[in-house]
């Protein structure tokens, strides 16, 4: 516990004087570190090629492995991802309010850091560079605990990081990597409430819920998305098969892509067959219930499970309902609170399905695939919240901040 | 487990209803319990008898059955206070940004009800109706689970609830209490992730500590304060005088007392004895370091402890700095985050102050005290959160909603 006590404080002492520093110092810092990552990338593909060849030596699955995976190019692409951050507004220091009271009290509220940041990954190097880099952006201090298969790409990467910050006077501990990658430690972490402010898991849905189920510090929980494209009965049927064909096929295994339609019994005979024709051109199974197998003999029959699962794959489930109320009530019971959409040309139907589903993005008329901070104008992404507190869905820098109430008064007693 | 469950379950229910209804059908209901509320007193009252002799039987603290105890005119205030909280503005169903994307998508964000809230709170039944019309009003379902000491009480108010609730047609699950007080179904209920979005607690630290070491449910943390009062070297010594005198003695026993006092060594030697000759007058002790002990001998000795206690009593403690960065160093290492000031007349320090110290409200010149909902403006407030997510010092209706992305599209894809 030590060992886990001794990195908080030093976090602690980082997160102290980032909160001092001005946009321009830590621009540059952010520069400096993209502009070391680049010239000493052979080096940091010298220990990513010992994590890819112990995963070989462990049969890792080939696309864990390419995850895993560093190349030059990839470097380069981290490093302009931190040029691009350096780009982006900072929004502390922001004072988004300021009021008079009666009494002559002045009370604004003013963004700062949240101070120190944990971040629980997996085995995806790239994300010790990008989540460092928003962080830091915002002045909090980060402690970055990536998956055990990744430990000497993320050292190095830390190493030099840690090198760049010192170079423009900026103190190392502002990055910090749990080198004990051991579970137990994980577990520890979880519980330093002294000294984190808030946790944020990146990666799969066992991950988070290990996380969301052990931490003791505030977490925010990015998500699982299990999205629903709801067909209906007034829908352009060529706008509903590229939404859904788009919402589907675009990327197969991202958390805002469509995993389950919904569709309305009065257009299910004509509109399914054309449905059939394009996503078996995909080689998209169709998992469906009884009346949609009724109309397409080559779906799958889908079990209670299916409708609960994000397959991230090119298997789709399919439901027909008799009103828009039943399709929000399913929608509702199984989605993962991530994004929804409506295909409609019905007024009253769509304001009905924005209030009613219960999700981070409700749409009308558009791709699921959109709910993304790049897609959202954030100009960076952190994660996908599911969770109601602090932050919901697609979480940028602002995310990363919360605010404090500064109060100037001149002597005011109660 | 199939108890908490069921009440999950229609919460969940509830919160639908709740969802799609109007200011004005839920302001009615507010209106309607607070009526039912003072024509039941007699019954409340006779409920509330068992509870305080069954406390008095145990030997329970005069001021901790004070706190248990209700009146007829206790009843009058509670519903007062429902028909308060319908006069304020809803903030649920405002749109606060609407933007158009370069693809034409239109994406906004509007404020939802958070859902389903559980509240942990001990034996004052005023919190039963209060926190009930708070979540109420902003559309959330809401389950209360109170101290055993007060269950009769709270059972008999949470039918009056329900039954007002009814009569204006208005699901009655809008609030349920856990009638099983045991620690063992408390405990169940902070993992009870599937049904209920946030949990707040409202007690003593000991509570509070409880349900952030157990819940795997979202948790706002209220909170403890140990509030400084740091005396710069240039204050008007009247005001520092004042303002000391009303953050310390007011009001002991709550958290945004002072309970621990900085003073710059410049002026120790002539303020000191100010000091100590306007708290004795009001019978407080303090405890001082060495410095403050060799100006005034009428100082008691503080220990390492003291610098972290929340005394919630007359007593203060004391220590002398030689520097504003001194003092800040010293208030961020011992606080809890809460409510901290500096009484000085220079602009630097004022600034350097409300920057570096990491408090949820940060004062010059002014009584700690006013960390407030009521005094902030907000009409309500349902705690005073000490943490950084979602909500950051007194939270009114608007820290019980969430937001969801709305997105009006005509058939964008990626």
């Amino acid at each position: 516990m030590n060992y886990l006590i001794e990195i908080g404080e030093k976090a602690r002492t980082a997160a102290t004087a980032l909160n001092k520093m001005g946009q321009s110092d830590k621009n540059k810092a952010l520069m400096k570190i993209a502009e070391i990552l680049k010239e000493n990338a052979a080096e940091i593909l010298k220990e990513n090629e010992i994590d890819i060849k112990a995963a070989e030596e462990n049969n890792v699955k080939a696309s864990l492995i390419d995850r895993l995976r560093l190349t030059k190019e990839r470097i380069t692409d981290m490093a302009d991802g931190l040029i691009q951050i350096a780009g982006l507004k900072d929004p502390v220091g922001e004072v988004v309010s300021m009021e008079t009271r009666p009494n002559g009290l002045q009370i604004g509220q003013k963004r700062v850091p949240l101070g120190v940041i944990g971040i629980i990954y997996e085995s995806r190097p790239n994300v010790t560079v990008d989540a460092f880099g928003l962080c830091f952006k915002t002045g909090n201090a980060v402690i970055l605990r990536g998956g055990s298969d990744a430990i000497y790409s993320n050292k190095m990467i830390v190493k030099y990081i840690r090198e760049a910050l010192a170079a423009v006077s900026v103190p190392e501990d502002a990055v910090q990597l749990l080198e004990d990658t051991s579970r137990e430690t994980a577990r520890e972490f979880m519980r330093l409430n002294q000294y984190v402010d808030v946790l944020i898991p990146r990666g799969g849905a066992g991950l988070i819920q290990t996380v969301v189920q052990n931490s003791t510090i505030p977490v925010i929980e990015t998500g699982t998305g299990n999205c629903h494209v709801f067909v209906d009965e007034s829908a352009d049927f060529q706008m509903a098969l590229n939404i859904i064909d788009n919402a589907k096929t675009q990327r197969m295994g991202v958390c805002n892509a469509c995993e389950s339609l919904v569709i309305h019994s009065k257009i299910a005979e004509d509109f399914i067959p054309l449905l059939a024709k394009r996503l078996f051109a995909k080689n998209v199974e169709i998992r469906s219930d009884e009346v949609g197998k009724s109309i397409c003999s080559d779906f799958v029959s889908a079990s209670e499970e299916d409708w609960g699962t994000e397959y991230l794959d090119a298997i789709l489930s399919l439901k027909v309902v008799d009103s828009i109320q039943e399709a929000i009530a399913h929608i509702n019971r199984y989605n993962t609170k991530h994004s929804e959409t409506i295909v409609t040309k019905d007024y009253d139907n769509s304001l009905k399905f924005l209030n009613e589903i219960d999700a981070a993005a409700v749409y009308v008329n558009a791709s699921t695939r959109f709910t993304d901070g790049f897609e959202f104008g954030f100009g960076a992404e952190i994660g996908i919240s599911t969770q109601k507190l602090h932050a919901r869905g697609p979480m940028g820098l602002l995310a990363l901040t919360t605010t404090k109430y500064i109060i100037f008064g001149n002597g005011q007693i109660r």
